[in-house]
């Protein structure tokens, strides 16, 4: 059983109650939360010395990161971060001054996303470092985008580049706040999501929570530099195409909306943003699953994204 | 540095914005949340295999626990819980069956107080299962019961009975919901918090933040049988009363009001909740730290409730 399967079965029969609008099961869940304006969102994120980083990470990068991975879960549901409690795990013998830089990386972040870190504990796990953050957020009621919207006949789109975020972007990424919110605001967008697990891992939760399949444009997919120096490196290395595809912590945004809509979005788009690419990889189609086309024609795409404990 | 030192240093310069109304510190934090009538707390709160429970324990226990002690915290601000998110840490060779009856225990309790399970996620700890839980809840506007408020001429009471927990209390403790809640419903309450690292550990907590000191009767701390038992047991045990200050994991509350409430206070609790039992153990007094008043004179009290790291 995979981490997905075990999901599957602990979420089928959770408790709920009237303030519930999305539980378990899209990147954020949205709460009523009494405000004639805004839904509270819910997120929280856990990461792991020797699974997330390591010994030798730098502790304000880890403490970037474990931040930032939560800010995108907010930002894939159109959302605007609002407060934060830390959950810090680590062995008896930490230095204090490992813990105060770790804070001080998430603090920069929180501060420039004007989230405030309102609590949290510290407790012992004797063999590692392990970091929870919970999240709230706020979006504007009845607007927040789920994975569950999309629509035969919708453009797919990702955002940035994909693959090869184990050479450094893991621990620098930007969670992409900004351009969500500037998404959902001006355009229908249908259904979103952040890319953690990679694309081949994740799109397909979109696809199954809004009950159709996917067709993407093997040349369209945005293949970061990263990847294409690993896929150089010797036979040990994947494809460039696979590792965009499969590497994982990408933290971009992957979002549908009607394709006559494609074209606005991509123009106005760069001239928002012009130093994030916005591409558009492929479409949406009835049935379930990916499939790949290229020059040589369809086939089903059948690559895993990143599972723990597969 | 011992736990509570660490966290003085990690909570002097945390990000914050409007929405704060209390920060780290507290039992919970309190929020805006754009309600006209009400204020939103967060909490969170972890357990740890061989911490805080064994590979003994029955697994719906823990879940109970995880749960149950976030919902401790809710009850010492005398608000209502809402909603959870559960991240547990597992070793990869994880039975699904042992995880399903984690979440069967915590189901149950959520459901009990009409709590929503919104969300989470598993992920790898290698060594041992660690559970995070974060719990959002709400308070009337204004009416959150803070540690700060505790004023010199108190009467302090605590809830129920202390000491011994490791019987088996730390599994069974019903939260104090619904007593806390009727606490600030009904009464003037100046302080509150929840006695979860001993009372003797805690109520320092409580002291500071309202820059008062405390005179505890010796023979007013109601001491459980549990802690009566194992004091009988050898040579090693601690004496009943050292227990009852200090073995931690009561779960109780402790609160404050003006003395000339006190006897109104335990009269009305009586019809109320007569099955738990409600002790006046002592006054608040100028100054600062705790002193034990007992037949033979008042001295300082120095004994330590559980920290970790220490």
């Amino acid at each position: 059983m995979n981490e997905f399967e075990l999901i599957a079965r602990l979420t089928r029969s959770l408790p709920t109650n009237d303030s519930v609008v999305v539980g378990a099961g899209d990147d954020c869940a949205v709460l009523e939360c009494g405000d004639p304006l805004r839904q509270l969102l819910l997120k929280t994120d856990a990461v792991v010395e020797g699974i997330h980083f390591t010994k030798e990470t730098p502790p304000e990068k880890i403490g970037r990161k474990a931040l930032a991975r939560a800010l995108s879960d907010i930002a894939a549901m159109g959302g605007t971060p609002n407060a934060g409690l830390v959950t810090i795990a680590l062995p008896k013998t930490f230095s204090p001054e490992y813990i105060e830089k770790i804070y001080a990386g998430m603090n920069t972040l929180a501060a420039q996303h004007h989230v405030a870190i309102v609590g949290g504990e510290t407790t012992t796990n004797p063999e590692r470092v392990l970091i929870s953050i919970s999240l709230t957020g706020f979006v504007p009621r009845g607007r927040a985008v789920l994975r569950s919207g999309a629509t035969a006949g919708d453009a797919i789109f990702v955002t940035g580049e994909l693959g090869g975020s184990l050479a450094g972007k893991h621990l620098d990424f930007e969670p992409r706040l900004t351009e969500a919110r500037w998404l959902a605001e001006q355009f229908p967008i249908h259904a979103m999501m952040d890319v953690s697990d990679g694309l081949a891992g994740d799109l397909p939760h979109l696809l199954r929570a809004s009950g159709v399949g996917g067709e993407l444009l093997k040349s369209a997919i945005p293949i970061s530099r990263a990847a294409k120096e690993n896929a150089k490196r010797g036979d040990a290395a994947k494809p460039a195409f696979v590792a965009a595809l499969t590497d994982g912590e990408d933290f971009e945004l992957v979002f549908t909306l009607a394709s006559k809509k494609a074209v606005p979005v991509l123009d106005a788009w760069k001239k928002k943003f012009p130093d994030v690419k916005l591409s558009c990889i492929g479409r949406i189609i009835a049935g379930e699953g990916i499939r790949l086309r290229d020059k040589t024609g369809i086939r089903p795409f059948t690559a895993h994204g990143y599972v723990h404990f597969s």
